[in-house]
């Protein structure tokens, strides 16, 4: 099982428009919601590809109710840590046009240290079954940026790998911690560093502590700094992969979970990663991917070493 | 008591922005969210007005929760008609800007016969104590557009007047069960006649059954056709009146609903009501008034004659 937690998970809701014009009123025809979140999005990845899954997440108010009716409507596993009384799940908004996506989230209620605590305590009782742990996504407001390195390291106690999928101080104040494998997108790379050079950020990454990054560049596909060595996996750049880019961040989280889960080799843990983050770009929500776009894109993907100088290490994730 | 009837309630969110920008991703800082549909916002005028009132709507699913938490918390008396099992009350997204604001309505969920008759007999149940009947705003996918008549008939049987706000063919179709009151806005009126000037399409709306019309004009204030006379009520253009002129209209309605309960003359009628639609556009938001804007507005209201020749009929409304 793959235990996925979400902090700061949303009901999301999505609106097509034919054109969203600014201070005008419109009639919204075509309304979607589903259960969100960074680590919600990736156990629908996971539940979708088959492999067993449960979802760690606060949840509370009409909204939080929302959101576990979506997770029991998709058979989504999953172990709600109740909010305070009065406090409710946030929501996002995603406006689609036919130009692109535009974005209202909001914050999220407060976590008390209690509430977090009872999170934690929810992950200690799963991860005895668990073979991999992801953390994912943005901390509620309330929670030190320290919190998710509480995670990683009860992971670590009990032999279970962690992959890491967050910004700014949230990812790097858990890198002591050890994180198995970080995966920071181009901007959070750029962000958590200081350093332009995605190859040299990531470096410096591992050397603050994270065991693994895998950094997603958008069409440019993964970079990834592992024990073994370092690779580019990349889709040729002909024919453009079109569609809606939310989501293939946690696609490919779901992928490098279950590499970990499965103890992949890194190349076939890297293609599949890029395969699916396209699959899903081609789906028009997060968390869903296109299957046979999925295996249509695997024997594709291009993996090519990026560095002379494998660290010292185990082999494999 | 005055019964509120809002066939298709919402759950109101408001986010605040320093600037909508389409295509990009917002953090949102602030959320407001309260229960809407016109018919609740004129409860909460009447409310506000220290006037007993009880809402009758429809609720379902987990929006429903929300709008049922905020009735509750505001102390809004509601007789609520459950939804279809799975049904979700809709809601409603306004994002606001410094500019103006940015509105993005849910259609709702189907209303079937079935649960209408529900309505009916809510409905039905209080008029014995109901002193006016308020029906308005959009009638819910699924409902014949001649509904609403339906309503006026069973409020006449009980000799309760009626005040209609409605758009397009929930308002004309009522027109023939002869409703006390209708409020078209300068638009709506055009809609409803296809006549530019509003004295004209008033004249012909309350030709076609309606026994008074009231026309909201946004700053040139009220139009009043009625069996008594005709007047127009506004304030003086200077100062102009500045904020969000939404719920400016429910402010009226809710004016209009006290002057039938209270049999008042037309012309303080008219004047009330002009002085707490402007009251309304001083508050953030919908079902809201500025007190103090109300009292300092009320004496400066100019009540003019407005067409020579009353219609026989009984003085007062």
């Amino acid at each position: 099982m793959i235990v996925t937690v979400t902090p700061n998970p949303a009901l999301d809701i999505t609106y097509d428009l034919p054109a969203l014009r600014p201070h005008t009123s419109h009639r919204v025809a075509a309304v979607h919601e589903q259960a969100g979140g960074k680590g919600v999005n990736v156990a629908r990845v996971l539940h979708a590809l088959g492999h067993p899954t449960t979802a760690v997440l606060p949840l509370g108010g009409p909204t939080g109710e929302a959101v576990r009716a979506d997770l029991d409507r998709c058979g989504l596993a999953h172990l709600a840590v109740p909010l305070a009384p009065g406090a409710s799940t946030r929501r996002t908004v995603a406006v689609v046009d036919p130009a692109d996506a535009t974005v209202l989230n909001e914050p999220g209620p407060e976590l008390s240290t209690e509430h977090w605590a009872a999170l934690l305590t929810a992950v200690r009782s799963l991860l005895p079954a668990a073979r991999a742990l992801v953390l994912s996504g943005s901390l509620p407001p309330g929670l030190r940026p320290g919190a998710y390195a509480d995670l990683v390291r009860l992971a670590h106690e009990q032999g279970v790998p962690v992959v890491l999928d967050a910004d700014g101080a949230a990812l790097t104040e858990a890198l002591d911690a050890g994180p198995t494998v970080v995966k920071p997108n181009a901007a959070e790379l750029r962000h958590a560093t200081g350093i332009a050079d995605p190859l040299d950020a990531a470096r410096a990454l591992a050397d603050r502590g994270a065991r693994t990054v895998v950094a997603s560049l958008g069409p440019d596909g993964l970079l990834a700094v592992t024990p073994d060595g370092t690779w580019r996996a990349r889709l040729p750049p002909e024919p453009v992969v079109r569609g809606n880019p939310t989501g293939a961040g946690d696609a490919v989280v779901a992928a490098l979970a279950v590499a970990l889960a499965e103890r992949s080799p890194w190349p076939q843990a890297l293609a599949r990663a890029v395969a699916l983050s396209a699959a899903a770009v081609r789906a028009p929500h997060a968390g869903r991917f296109d299957r046979q776009a999925y295996r249509s894109h695997l024997p594709l993907v291009q993996i090519l070493p990026a560095g002379p100088s494998p660290r010292p290490g185990s082999s494999g994730p």
